[in-house]
């Protein structure tokens, strides 16, 4: 029997299968893309963004994805310096139907918590990602 | 004409007591608390707390409570060291409409990009606040 | 009456530019073009910035524009990967008065607080400001 | 087929046990108490904190336990408002044979890195589970 | 010939005995109270809290106390979760002559950059400092 | 006799130079460059990079190279925004003896701790550090 933590076993290649599978569904490509870009330096962590992060957490009925969007725009613009992931989960976060008003309102209201330089850096990052959207079409 | 800066002018006093309004549709009296003991040491935060965060940001009407308080926990959460506010707004939370198993779900959400030492913190919070909500029944 | 949160009513327009004021005096163009830059994607955000952080907070009577700086640098050398907005606040301690080798010990001074890595960023961005200033004699 | 994130699924109870199993060598009941304590606010919490952290993670061969005690130490250490946690993995170095003045060492060793008062904090509380011990034997 | 590191050497009590003379004239006995309570657990972090952080760093002609106490009022609240060091140097900037409104103000400038639960919680601690000194009196 | 804090002094030349010998020993040429690098702007971070912090610390014999730079690895991680000192610390922990895949597992293990963010961020950093290497061969 594979021990647990073989991210090789047919259990492991399942549950990262479901959480890309989760993932997908909210971020098609670039949500994906962190994962294989981890394929070189450390399988394990891909692994665990997709099984543990998209599988076992975000996939859970508990919280619809626009609650827990809102609930990460307030998380990682509160850490700094996040800004690649915050650039994933604003797409997310359109991706899932909160609209640009409302990215640029959550990101405002994380000023009174977090402090106005975190809110400038997620806009200035929000903007890029609108941009990039713009730019796609 | 009193300068913007003189909390004492007729202007904001109304924008205080605009904010404290908003401020005791969201959370009665613990919220309210917050900014009456900052009464003897420090009234112009007390004033800011009310007049800005809650008058001049809670109140804007681009994002809707539950949405504030979400991006609020997942903020709280993050910056870590917060749990006096942690308990005010895991009341608020309660108070526009989260349940108490989402707020937990939240919570748990947040370990993902907080890590789980913020999230267990966070957890031990909200059980003291829907403790004392149980024992004030 | 238009709603306090409106950020196109007079009494708004009125704070903003007050704040604006107090923020040309500081920092001339600078700290003005990141209110500009925030036009197109935030406007509330921009407001916010002038009206409440300068108009409300730094026009406040009880410390000097040289302390107001100090406390600032501490603050953004603490928090990290506020690199942008430790440009601008270098920038305004010059503007202040504060000699470039007092805002060079300041951040010796925050290693001790806030630890060597904090301070070397902060240090680096300090000589990127000093330097900007050299090319622009 | 029972969902992934379905913690009451037997893979699940499966890899909590083995969790727990990897928790309970490394630190006999202090770190399973954590995942008791939760049962009542947030078993999904418990649940990850096990068999996640645990028996996905720590259990994983590539780093010796010596080792990741030491990089929690760091972690912890530099995150702050952490104690709780702290005293959890203070008390599971010694139980991986990391010696108490090895212990002091490593988190002087963070006030480098982290500043003076996190270290403050993360020693006064290794005094305090060291204590602990001598008053248990 | 003593190792730079061995702190029992001569250079390194008199490197000692200044930083301590440095804190003495700061802050009567709260200041060296931390160096004393390390004696058991980590006398080598007290030598280096006194020996570096006041020693070497306070004690350089670069910048008045009155300055430092700001950066480090700044930095203290925007880095959370450092209550014990904020009451020490709350303490301290009181003794080098910033007074109580000063300090107040100070807190609620870091508001801006740091957050509102950030100067929350120094306020809090402000009062605390400051209600013990009316008691001492 | 100069003062303590006179980094130009016999004793501080001594002090600094026994300290870049150890930095010398544990990272050729990319730490002592940090040090080089703070000669024009802040001469005095470099001598406490050097004689604090490797000649006073790093050097202490109750920990091991290799045990430091884990601690070093979780703290950084855990701060964010410290990316160059990652750079410096990844290559300093192969120096020291660590493998390649252990710095990836630390990496990953901080993510439990410190949130996946910070792990993926402190992982592309150790790719980059790992494909300079392969350059450089």
């Amino acid at each position: 029997m594979p021990a647990q933590h073989d991210i090789a076993s047919a259990e492991n290649i399942a549950r990262r299968r479901h959480g890309q599978n989760v993932l997908s569904q909210i971020d098609g490509h670039q949500g994906e893309a962190v994962v294989d870009s981890l394929a070189d330096i450390s399988p394990a962590l891909g692994h665990h963004v997709a099984a543990f992060a998209f599988g076992d957490i975000y996939d859970r009925p508990g919280l619809d994805p626009r609650s827990r969007q809102l609930v990460t725009l307030g998380a990682l613009t509160a850490l700094g310096g996040c800004e690649p992931q915050l650039r994933v989960h604003i797409g997310a976060a359109l991706n899932v139907g909160i609209s640009r008003d409302e990215i640029v309102e959550a990101l405002l209201h994380a000023a009174v918590y977090a402090g106005f330089p975190r809110a400038l850096n997620a806009t200035f990052t929000a903007r890029d990602v609108f941009s990039d959207r713009d730019s796609a079409d």
